[in-house]
């Protein structure tokens, strides 16, 4: 088999057999295939497409390429969230301990923020002690114990799709339904869950910016994980706008808590109810959506869900008391308020850009190497739809410096748009997938 | 600027400009772009096409990535004639002389062969003596006293398209009709001439399989001299079966001045009369292709195309007398025949097959560092449309061993199809393009 011959053959339209993927992966892997031969395959596939049936083999793989994490172990059905990303969604730190705490096993495995969006892991660090480089009995003692735990990705889970992805990322060839399916499905079904949710994101502040993406990519992971004899469904949400009012790593899981206590944002708790609501029907501890609501606000409403996250945050090494007291995870240097400067009504907000704010003030990374700072972030004291007037505060910023907080308060400002009338409103869930 | 966003606006069909394309090419000689990037960008020009502007300014970007030839201390109409390659195509060797012969200046620089097609410089190093690798001032003196000089390349002409042709075809990226064309036409504008004759192949041993890629190939050709401020034109001729009988260095020289001394096959005589009355069209030596033609014939009768190629052979240090005498320059160690095995017609000769069963016998290269033998080829006694008797001869084999002969035998079989009923009969040129 030749690699000449599977580009070719992509190139001109043709479907790839279970053979050629398995050799381009494996020897791209291996180091075998050089990446101006991969990269030229990727880039047909962007033009050319994949089948249902190719997509699922390709992400089967990419799986199979590294590690799996073997969840056996653990009685019952055990459970993954995914979200496509987005700025201010921090809905595993709400879902999560929601489902576990309705007994749904959680193990699920979480990343780091790159660019305007953040990660769990991120943000889960910024409690005091907590740890989420656990080895993999601890990972699985604690989700056995406690029914939740978020973790870092240890050993070497899908190398495929680090290598590919990298490349993917220099030679434009990331826009691409199929290979994003599979990169996001490979490390999913490698982690090991039966049932996996997923959060798609569709907006401006999306991957996916048009709600016909959004559906084509939830359909194709849905059909991966059947292709696999796994269960996954997903939502379809708004990303149009940040979702919450904090965005920030500290600030965030102090918002997840309040939405925990029954405080939070009308769309997050909303969102987060829709989520845990998917889970639990998943996993049949709901036989559907409106029971599933209602059982997933009860765990609110009893203290139950935030209970289960300040277990889970201990088992984790984490100092729980900060979760009531967040003097002890958020400590800021500067408080600085953007402000209005006229009348009207907020409009519409430019979610990368309001991402790319928060990064300025030191919540998220540019490279990999980046240092974040957990205390980092803004809250948002407008959103869409809001009536402002001249001198209304807009925005709360927190960084280490004021110079910091000017540099993103002109990229802030950038991402407002105002006008004389409120927008129409906007759905934040937009259709269910695979349920 | 950054090679990112032109790969991504070219992914998504957008038409590149001339500042990005002249940063790819400069950036790409200079190895500041990754052949990653390169390769994904290639792949999306296969897919997404170019408008003929772009294919324009990559062209004359290519040809001023390295040196170009001057000819303007040449009087006259200076004229060049490329053929997109085939077997047993030694029209250089007559077409140059005959329009030498009546005053058109051809300083034509010339390839090497590879694969299963034979370069011109090949074919005459089997001249005893025979000289072509020239300096450039002793090229031009050539081509101003004897009016005609065929050298190999000398200089760094077109490193642009060295180093890209080298990527597209380990990637699969060479079946590009605007990359092709770029790839010629950067080479002939590279070498100076005002005028440029292009024989476009078409057919199974050509690279243009169907006579609409032949056309539009010539067409963008066409449109890039053009915009380039000189002057091409097409023939759009047969390459379904090998040209002429003859394939091979020495046999096709000396087929060369057979058909020079009015006794060529009828095919080979046909072809170059009407290239060499393209080539005087279009230098003004003749008002339209009949008078053209007549004078190209004339210049056969008369002797004096001959003579022309003996005065350039002598002026490029080879032994003339060998025009005369072959046994000067073909002294095959093998002589075998290969005969029919029934009655019928031979319907037709795949021509790629023919062309790799000359390779096997020892009349060219697999790869570049491959020896060429010049007495090695082969000599068809039947060509399509001839009745066949069995225990005819096929076709005469000329090599240093019988074992060659043996392994090109069954390369040469293959090629051949049989049936009970001569096949239509096919034309030999079938467009003018740009006259």
């Amino acid at each position: 088999m030749r690699m000449y011959d599977i580009i070719a053959k992509k190139r001109d339209g043709g479907e790839l057999s279970d053979e050629e993927l398995a050799f381009f992966v494996k020897a791209y892997v291996r180091g075998d295939i050089p990446d101006y031969q991969a990269s030229a395959l990727l880039m047909a596939i962007c033009l050319r497409g994949m089948t249902p049936r190719e997509t699922a083999r390709l992400t089967l793989e990419m799986e199979h390429s590294g590690d799996t994490v073997d969840l056996s172990s653990l009685e019952g059905v055990k459970a993954d969230k995914h979200s496509t990303g987005g700025v201010g969604d921090k809905t595993t730190l709400v879902v999560a301990p929601i489902a576990a705490s309705l007994g749904v096993r959680m193990a699920k495995m979480s990343g780091r923020g790159l660019g305007h969006t953040g990660g769990t892991i991120d943000k889960l660090e910024s409690i005091p002690g907590l740890r989420t480089d656990l080895p993999r009995d601890e990972f699985l003692r604690i989700v056995r114990e406690v029914g939740v735990c978020v973790a870092g990705q240890t050993g070497n889970l899908v190398p495929a799709d680090k290598k590919l992805y990298a490349l993917r990322d220099v030679t434009a060839t990331v826009e691409s339904i199929p290979l994003i399916a599979s990169s996001i499905m490979s490390k999913k079904l490698a982690a090991g869950a039966d049932c996996i949710l997923l959060d798609v994101k569709t907006g401006s502040g999306a991957f996916m910016k048009t709600l016909e993406d959004a559906r084509t990519l939830a359909q194709a992971m849905v059909e991966i994980a059947a292709h696999a004899g796994k269960r996954a469904a997903a939502l379809i949400t708004d990303m149009d706008r940040p979702l919450g009012n904090a965005v920030g790593n500290a600030l965030e899981v102090m918002e997840a808590c309040e939405t925990l206590r029954g405080r939070g944002p009308a769309d997050l708790t909303e969102l987060c109810v829709e989520l845990a609501a998917g889970l639990l029907v998943m996993t049949g501890k709901a036989s559907d959506f409106t029971e599933a609501r209602t059982l997933a606000q009860g765990q609110i409403e009893n203290g139950q869900a935030f209970a289960k996250l300040r277990e889970m945050v201990a088992a984790q090494g984490g100092d729980a008391a900060a979760l009531d007291d967040f003097r002890l995870l958020f400590a800021p240097v500067v408080r600085y308020e953007v402000r209005a400067g006229e009348d009207g009504f907020l409009c519409g907000i430019d979610t990368e850009r309001c991402g790319a704010a928060s990064v300025e003030l030191g919540a998220g990374r540019e490279k990999k190497e980046d240092a974040i700072d957990p205390s980092a972030g803004l809250i948002l004291r407008k959103k869409p739809g809001d009536r402002v007037r001249a001198g209304d505060v807009l925005a709360e910023f927190f960084a280490a410096s004021e110079s910091q907080c000017r540099t993103a308060e002109e990229t802030f400002r950038a991402a407002l748009r105002f006008g004389e009338a409120p927008p129409e409103p906007r759905p934040l869930i937009f259709d269910r997938i695979g349920f």
